[in-house]
């Protein structure tokens, strides 16, 4: 094991703010990358070696990406598995995670049959086909429940709640393909684990708290308003979870804490995840750097915590689409102990993930007023309205 | 104040490790960096937007920069304040510190004596243009004493120390130029201090102690194994520093603590400086994006210390010249609390900077266990030898 200069190489489908994250992180190990994406002059442009302008499933660009690197990566569940298996196979190039487990995770509905089919608890679920197969299945799952659309969805997209048996045909209407439904958990809160897979070695980032809006995630806080055990639980799941997932990397594995103490497995990521942003200032290793070292082969490492820490989302509050312009940052960069990250999106539209903020505690602060301290900081920030 | 997409763009002169540590800084705060260096492909290269390829002081070079970006900066002490001057004017392009600052540093003897004149505690020094101009100064100052080039030394180089009156021929000869000398320090420790000057704000890191070989920095750690009110002194003795400067961004101020407890300033770096690479892991801001912050006309950044930090250089082992291969990774990146900072250099020579370590304390550690741990963690790396 050496380091060199040039350096190692890694190719990474999808160049938004995840790509952007992971270039940061690289510079210091003398990991270069290049990414692709769509989007001339994507959000990680300016912080890596160098961006492929292509669809995330397209064949060539995955093929360039793969001539001009050494181990294979993507930041987005849009990538596509045969593409990458089979241009990996034929350049001789690693791809990490494996083409296999973004496959199983792109289905919501293989997904959930894998992770029930090894053990580890999961909500009530049933494929649904028709409005018909729909209602059989809420009359043995009960209403509310969450019908899914079985590939393609994020943050909420894709995602239709089914309140009574009048809602049916709209519902499965709404997602007008192969679908998957869902018993409604009543969590008492939501909690993420940031795992990783290295060559031969597994580690979990500690349990964070998550809190959604309309299913897009807002803040985070580490550790979790939760007991121990719970957490505990939680990392006892996510380590089952990793069991299951094949290749090297990090995974954001979404969890559900019931009332009565159980953890319910949500989803999976298998890559860097909104959940997991707090670990550049919160751990000693980020899950960027955690997830280079990984997919090139290098050792893991320490996932411990260095503080209780909070982030918050720079979400979109304008209507229409806009220039980026954030004002009031002179609070948030003026606020001991806070970080602000930008991901360099050039519009800003309702609710688009444009950047986020990252407290860490000074003294024994609680994961309460931590939370108070980093909804206050972001207070004054808004974006200039569209002319 | 806001943050749009592109943002602002900083011009820097100098593309070696501070201009890649300063595109790594940048990228969190939506900032973009262009850097101007001889070498193609330098090390800030693949962690800043371009680099413009000319040397430090070419005028078309700075022009260029220049009229790329929105603040000019240099992380390097050969850039020529005229040529930053008058582009800078001429573009409307602001440039910090500010070039009369830089033209007194870069002049040994003008630094000492506008220093001096601000009440700064100096060792003795005298203007030296002749070996019998050299022998009156040391009849007064005493033997030994450290002859310096008056311009364009750095790590050691263009420092002649003249033992006794035997030397002064050929110190003298070997400088070769406009020269100064020096009362030799007989220092307890040296010592650092990172200060920081905002548009209307004045900041210091916390004091470091740093460790030199041959002239040439190898560790530093903070806090240092010195008394507090020494640190305190230390601390007042920048901020008197400060006082001198023009101009904003960051400064490299080193100290010499004698056994008497006393503070004298030996050097200053208008920028970045190695004594402050610690900060990037063992601060809330780092150096560089203080320095950003600064440039920019951001509000400056806390500079309190997370947890007690070593650092150690990672220096060229080898004879001659040869690609860059530092094998024994494992080691460092396998210890708990360590980051790896590689700086992307092709080629590796005796005592090169190729990279550092930094340790930041778990616990309670205390300073010299901190200083053992770091040194441990680095002793299986070594570069390979040149074919």
């Amino acid at each position: 094991m050496e380091l060199t200069s040039p350096g190692t190489t890694v190719g990474v489908v999808g160049g938004g703010q995840l790509g952007r994250m992971l270039g940061e992180a690289a510079s210091p190990l003398g990991i270069e990358l290049i990414v692709s994406d769509p989007t001339p002059d994507a959000p990680a442009a300016p912080a890596v070696r160098d961006q492929v302008v292509g669809e995330f499933d397209d064949e060539a660009t995955v093929q360039e990406l793969a001539e001009r690197a050494d181990y294979l990566t993507y930041e987005i569940e849009l990538a596509d598995p045969d593409i990458l298996e089979a241009v990996g196979e034929e350049t001789d190039t690693p791809v990490h995670p494996h083409p296999e487990t973004l496959r199983t995770i792109q289905d919501k509905l293989g997904q959930k049959r894998t992770l029930a089919d090894a053990g580890i608890p999961v909500p009530a679920f049933r494929a649904v086909d028709s409005p018909g197969a729909l209602r059989d299945a809420l009359d043995d799952l009960g209403y509310p429940a969450m019908l899914k659309a079985r590939e393609g969805g994020y943050d909420g997209r894709g995602n239709v709640p089914v309140e009574s048996p009048d809602d049916v045909e709209d519902a499965f209407a709404a997602i007008d393909g192969p679908a998957m439904v869902e018993e409604f958990v009543d969590y008492e809160r939501e909690l993420a684990v940031m795992g990783c897979l290295g060559a031969d070695d597994r580690r979990t980032f500690p349990v964070t708290e998550t809190i959604h809006e309309a299913e897009i995630l807002r803040e985070t806080v580490s550790p979790p308003r939760a007991p121990e055990e719970v957490r505990e639980r939680a990392r006892e799941v996510a380590l089952d979870v990793l069991d299951v997932m094949e290749g090297c990397g990090v995974y954001g594995i979404e969890l559900f804490e019931t009332g009565d103490g159980r953890i319910l497995l949500n989803e999976i990521a298998p890559r860097p995840h909104n959940s997991g942003h707090w670990t550049i200032e919160g751990c000693h290793t980020s899950q960027f750097q955690q997830h280079l070292r990984a997919v090139t082969g290098l050792p893991l490492g320490s996932t411990a915590r260095r503080a209780p820490t909070a982030s918050k989302n720079i979400l979109g509050d304008v209507d229409g689409r806009a220039r980026a312009r954030l004002t009031g940052i002179e609070t948030p960069l003026s606020t001991d102990r806070l970080s602000l990250h930008w991901y360099g999106k050039r519009e800003v539209y309702h609710l688009r993930k444009m950047g986020h903020l990252t407290l860490v505690a000074g003294g024994n602060a609680d994961s309460e007023s931590l939370l108070a301290d980093v909804r206050d900081a972001a207070e004054p920030l808004t974006f200039q309205a569209p002319d």
